[in-house]
């Protein structure tokens, strides 16, 4: 998917809700375990009740890649069932030398034909860039992230004074553009969203933690939206898991109708 | 697999030699083609021709995870032909916040018994620690790495010009032991094993990069051993790459021999 398009969706749906599918088999509604993939049902089920309040799903790769091939056949067959016109995310961190970046992304963009990966810096450009080679694909660099232990390296100084993050930030701009790069930015730090906008206005910024890790959505939207969004707001379990009885759809579909009326009002004023 | 374990096998041996299983489809020999599941059977010949002479295997898991459910399948049937002698590493480099890193930690270990995995430290504590709540298994951390990239962030110093694979090494080892926790040191950088070595004396170093990448086996081990070893230095494509014919598994061994044979001299003249 081009930028172009995924502006034109979120406009559309006045939305820029990412639903995050960190689908596991112990949190799942008991009665779909009778089901011969019960996995990929809860997701269909998921996906038909959302789809018009989001522009983004976002499957967490290690949920399914720890059911063993079970696993991949369900994220195959969920990745097939998102309608074409809404921006898939494989959530899946991965990073490392040149050759092997590259069989990567050709696992995510041409084996599973994912929109976007994302990535982990550490190793540097060779681990980035081969992301970027693929037409209307995407890399999503983790750059702020709001874990606890995303204080233990990313904000440790350098004789500048500038953060680590900042320069994963001002380094790996670099490698590509706004058209093939967005960047992982926890929400639960939203004063620091101003500082990333100095540094990359344009790029879109996928924000998680908003809903159980805590983050404010309008907050998020002061300091983080650019004149064309330029954000994915992601909700995982807040939406996914509102219902865990047979009525799992309806509760999900309520959830995600509220973001999505609050994006709706932050949109409108920020006339978009 | 255990730390004495492992030195036992080492000792045994002579050799603190792992391989690097980075199978690929575009450069297995072509008559192993016409064959149900190719990757494996490579695999397999590999395995079966320098089993004698290694300590350690590790399947690169960009290889198997681009080829789909086959790869995971071909992977599957890889490590169960490995003996149970051998460390198995599952070369992953994962890293994601702590419920995540759960569900990696449970693919590789439980859903597919390896011995351990690499981590990727960029999200920090919560994105190792939960690798290292399983008995004798292993987190293989990133600390320095050889490829172009590893300069891009892995060298910044901070404003009392500690490097950040420094801060890594020093940070992280608190959250583990020497018991299950390693890290991956590119060998094209002996000098620093130097430094290294003074943050962690005693951590097991997996040291890529000999072979291909340039890396010099008797300098990683001048600056590198340590009273037990402490090393698993790793070649891939240098062996198992060695010959692209009908011969292919010979030439491996060759390799793998050849390896052994300079690792035996230098475990000797170190008195071990």
């Amino acid at each position: 998917m081009t930028r172009q398009e995924l502006i034109t969706q979120i406009k559309k749906k006045k939305s820029f809700l990412c639903i995050g599918l960190d689908t596991d088999i112990k949190k799942i509604p008991t009665h779909l375990l009778e089901l011969e993939d019960p996995i990929f049902e809860f997701n269909k089920q998921i996906i038909d009740a959302t789809k018009e309040f989001c522009v983004a799903y976002k499957p967490n790769i290690a949920f399914y890649e720890s059911m063993g091939v079970s696993g991949w056949n369900s994220l195959q067959k969920t990745l097939d069932y998102i309608p074409t016109n809404i921006f898939t995310i494989a959530d899946a961190k991965r990073g490392d030398i040149g050759n092997t970046s590259s069989m990567y992304a050709r696992a995510f963009f041409e084996n599973m034909s994912f929109d976007s990966v994302t990535v982990a810096p550490y190793m540097g450009s060779d681990s980035v860039t081969p992301f970027l080679e693929f037409e209307d694909k995407w890399a999503i660099v983790l750059a702020l992230t709001s874990n606890k232990g995303g204080l233990d390296f990313q904000k440790i100084e350098d004789e500048n004074g500038k953060q680590l993050f900042k320069q994963v930030l001002e380094t790996s701009k670099q490698w590509g553009s706004d058209e093939n790069m967005m960047y992982v930015v926890g929400a639960t730090r939203t004063e620091e969203l101003l500082e990333i906008r100095a540094i990359i206005p344009n790029h879109f910024l996928l924000v998680p933690g908003v809903g159980a890790q805590g983050g404010n959505l309008k907050d998020v939207a002061k300091y983080g939206l650019n004149s064309d969004c330029g954000l994915l707001v992601n909700s995982s379990r807040g939406i996914i898991y509102a219902g865990n009885d047979v009525d799992f759809a309806e509760k999900a579909n309520a959830e995600a109708k509220k973001l999505q009326q609050e994006m709706a009002v932050i949109l409108s004023e920020a006339g978009l």
